[in-house]
């Protein structure tokens, strides 16, 4: 791999804009899984010639056009790529769908390509990732333990460097678990939020696609490209992709109390975890224990009947006429579904409801939650013994996830002492995916790690791509408002976020007020060159939250607009005239912050 | 009846407030009962000297602290009532509760009493009203009618003036239809608003607690002392009972094609209707013919399978135990849900996933929907032919309803002339019941018609309540935006409202500013005594508007706090003091508007 560059999206575009081709890249990935020689990864390949083909298609590199040009992925073995069979790793169920699922299309009309459809646990069904009549992939951080599912094959070919990224399905965890047995980001997006058309259900009213990547950058990148409302799919959603940025200063993050840890006998992954909370408060966020009791009482309703029921009843008449195609355990757990009658059905979504209600406050009382992606690592050999109570017990932190409609991403935090990955995943209710994002990368930067198993370093970090700004309304701050003044608490409590430092442009005066408490300045517009430049922040607010602002400000500060030294104006504090006949002019300071400080 | 007062409760009111006793309301409960003398009412009426008692219990009348004060109710008998035996209308079944339903604590805290459980199709299961082990209740309006259910015996009793109201439940229509058929109002709320803790679940998913009326004032003031989110219902949200008031100006109200229509040929009820129509057109609002084919499919997953679990999985043990006790019909449609699996339940919630995405583009479309709350009439004969078809048929336009989650209304628009009542339902999404109680009253006032069966006349109409203002803030106009003026529209596309004409206090200056498109003026202020007070309007804006509105508002205005002739204050236009060097001092005009008359 040392002649090809790494596969990070940042790396493969610095790498197009060098000059570097997609063939080199196919060829890079077809040489890796050559290297990494795991028969279980891949149940098809895609032909190298059509990808050639479809490379050509793409035309010259055009990153803001296609931000996916030229990016290699993998397909989890449920979801459609036209052309592709579909097996969900049972060769009888095979059939060859005509049209991508609107996931798959919309990356690749984002100029992604398809290099192959990966293994799983059989029809999704399991956390274990060797649930399937295939070889099973290997973990990619150590073979002698599961790889995790069901997305195995897609975690796998994501850690080994063969794609860039991969999709998954997620509806007890299979989105999460492999991300977090081999070193990768796990983004489970809410629910709704990508389209489920082209995917072979296996709870319909749980699943969704997830993604597996590098870095969280590349994942938010690829939630970016595929989040879109899908009027195919009866349980799309609008769930915008914004959000992702800067991480609030003092996030308040849910952890299960101590005795609510389950880790069953992995004193190693403990001490994994108890780090990784120690990493969130050094990062200077607050965590407070919670008690996780009903958080496991949702999981066990997921075993315990009803959404079995859902399983079945996706692939009712082929059950029913092929059982014997079906993987033994997994045959088992829909066999036991058939006996549920409806008002086992209903009496399940009772039971959800009324947990539902119970937990509400408590996932209201923090701003998200972070457990351990999965309680420990098992072996292969672990897994034969107990293929049941092991695969639940990879669910742990992960089962009540969709049950509840709650977003979750999981981060690498560090490689244990025995080489086996940790990880944490962070989770949110519906709809705050950008959060949980942002942390999830703040988490992985401080991390240090490597990517996955390949050895590449963590890109320098890009950029916060720009947080959506539709509709948000910048106010220029002048004094108590700015960071560390005593009113800045006010545009925090608003959601406000800053955007830059900056001048006003040198036609302003500023005061100190008198007999203001706190103490505050004025700012007052003069002729030009009779003023000086002012330092200023720019904070970003929503609407309705600049409006309650603006109603908060008192007389005599009134909200007009500021003209910048960069030639831009926007909305701030001004003061008004008459405000200043007993005031101090103290223009000379050039803003408020000094002025304050000199006087200290 | 003449010599005691009207029910309803603005009437009561009256009748209290000038020294009448809830004594003589209570007998005069009674004497209307043995009136009546319809044995199919009541399943269990409320010992005299009990109710006595907690009259006296409630203190002087105290209609602020006890908006119900002395106010007669019936509450359906599948609502606990402490100690008063719940049926649901099946002896066998019957239990003694020791608390007050949720809802039913709410009503009897806010001062009104329980005058008895009311008969109803058993289990809740039927449109009819006469799918009872009991005698049936007669229609008020006509003997030889069903009364319509399932709350059957709530609805005689309100559209008799036994009682001011009635508490009902409605899974697939039992609030609407035996409003329709009786001449009363019936309010079907968005689903959770009321509390369903103490109430026997029909179909716990689609279940809510329902209001019967005489009048559109009193739906909506019970629905007030009864909304309140309840934590011991798994299924109970925050609907705030608010937006009821003045209807909007021109709604857009969606009613099915002419294809679309259904009346099993009754051609009265279906000219009923269309005269319903024409006084809609005739209050201003704007007709939108829709297709109705998806609410059909939907209405019939009510009895395609599914929900009809939940009414066997409500009472799995009674029945599986005492099949014999239940009505010939009831047991019928219990027997077939035994059969239903998992499997049929979840493709149930499947198939109305689907048509709930498919509906949606067509509910947006309009404010609201108007349909007839049935179809036609049914006599206890025809009920006897057909049992089945004649009850599916009355829930026509109501079985989709609680599917969809959308609340209702019944609303009598008239009296054919047979003399059988004409009444249409207004439906919206969860959370407009405030939106379509507006509009039921103006039907109701403009129907003329008496209250129920009753012969007493609509009181007059009661003052609207106050639009709650909760959240909006005032903003001070002073020139181009006041109402006529060039940019007032900016005002009203941001759902704006003008709230009163002021003057400022007597510290502003008013210019007429130079080079301004369209012409403005600018406020700034100046000493005590150096200033006039000027003629400016208040508007009140939601914050995001307001928000909008600060932002885009052009330098050198900015929005600051406006001290007003009568002590108060508000945010509103203010200039910056370097736009007035070459600006023209207009305060002696004492505002824009005599300024700009002046110039014309």
């Amino acid at each position: 791999m040392t002649s090809s560059p790494a596969f990070d999206i940042s790396s493969l575009h610095v790498f197009y804009e060098s000059g570097g081709t997609v063939a080199a890249v196919i060829e890079a990935a077809f040489t890796r899984i050559a290297e990494v020689d795991d028969p279980g990864i891949f149940l098809h390949l895609a032909d190298k010639s059509s990808l050639l083909q479809q490379a050509a298609a793409l035309g010259p590199f055009d990153p803001r056009a296609k931000p996916l040009w030229g990016i290699p992925f993998a397909v989890k073995d449920n979801i459609d790529v036209a052309g592709m069979p579909t097996t969900a790793a049972c060769p009888d169920f095979a059939y060859m769908p005509e049209a991508d699922a609107t996931v798959v299309r919309l990356l690749k009309e984002a100029g992604a390509l398809v290099i192959g459809k990966t293994n799983l646990d059989q029809f999704a069904t399991g956390l274990v990732g060797v649930r399937t009549l295939h070889p099973a992939p290997r973990n990619a951080m150590d073979p002698d333990l599961v790889p995790g599912g069901s997305s195995s094959g897609s975690a796998v070919a994501t850690a080994q460097g063969i794609v860039s990224f991969a999709l998954g399905t997620d509806t007890a965890g299979s989105g999460r678990v492999p991300a977090g047995l081999n070193n990768i980001v796990g983004l489970k997006p809410s629910l709704g939020a990508l389209s489920t058309t082209g995917v072979l259900p296996a709870c319909r009213t749980l699943d969704c696609v997830s993604i597996f990547a590098l870095t969280v950058d590349d994942a938010w990148r690829l939630f970016e490209a595929a989040a879109r409302h899908d009027a195919t799919d009866a349980y799309s959603k609008t769930i915008p992709a914004d959000g992702f940025g800067q991480t609030p200063n003092v996030l308040t993050i849910g952890v299960p109390t101590k005795a609510d840890r389950l880790f069953f006998g992995d004193a190693v992954m403990e001490a994994a975890y108890d780090a990784a909370l120690q990493m969130l408060t050094k990062l200077g966020h607050r965590l407070v224990e919670v008690s996780f009791g009903d958080f496991y009482k949702v999981a066990n309703l997921l075993y315990e009947g009803a959404w079995v029921a859902e399983r079945y009843a996706a692939v009712k008449d082929f059950f029913d006429a092929k059982e014997a195609s079906f993987h033994p355990v997994t045959r088992k757990i829909y066999g036991g579904a058939k006996q549920l009658s409806a008002a086992d059905a209903f009496n399940g979504l009772y039971a959800l409801q009324a947990l539902k209600q119970k937990v509400a406050p408590l996932v209201a009382s923090v701003d998200l939650f972070c457990v351990p992606t999965a309680p420990t690592h098992y072996t292969r050999a672990d897994v034969e013994a107990e293929p049941i109570r092991e695969n639940s017990r990879l669910g742990t932190y992960t089962n009540f996830v969709n049950l509840l409609d709650m977003c979750g991403i999981a981060v690498p935090t560090g490689i244990r002492g025995d080489g086996r990955p940790a990880s944490v995943t962070l989770l949110a209710p519906s709809g705050h995916d950008g959060l949980t994002a942002s942390l999830a990368r703040d988490i992985h930067k401080a991390s240090g790690l490597m990517l996955g198993a390949t050895g590449w370093h963590q890109p320098q970090r890009d950029e916060p791509p720009a947080v959506d700004d539709a509709g948000m309304i910048e106010v220029v701050v002048v004094g108590a408002h700015l960071s560390g003044m005593p009113l800045n608490p006010q545009l925090h409590a608003l959601d406000g976020r800053l955007v830059r430092e900056a001048q006003t442009s040198a036609c302003y005066r500023l005061y100190a007020l008198a007999g203001q408490v706190p103490a505050k300045p004025g700012l007052i517009r003069v002729d030009e060159e009779a003023g000086g430049q002012i330092d200023v922040e720019v904070w970003q607010l929503a609407p309705a939250a600049f409006g309650q602002f603006v109603a908060s400000v008192p007389s005599p500060l009134c909200i007009g607009t500021i003209s910048l030294s960069d030639g831009t104006s926007a909305k701030g504090f001004l003061v008004e005239a008459t405000a200043i006949a007993d005031a101090t002019d103290i223009t000379h300071y050039g803003g408020w912050r000094s002025y304050v400080a000199a006087m200290a």
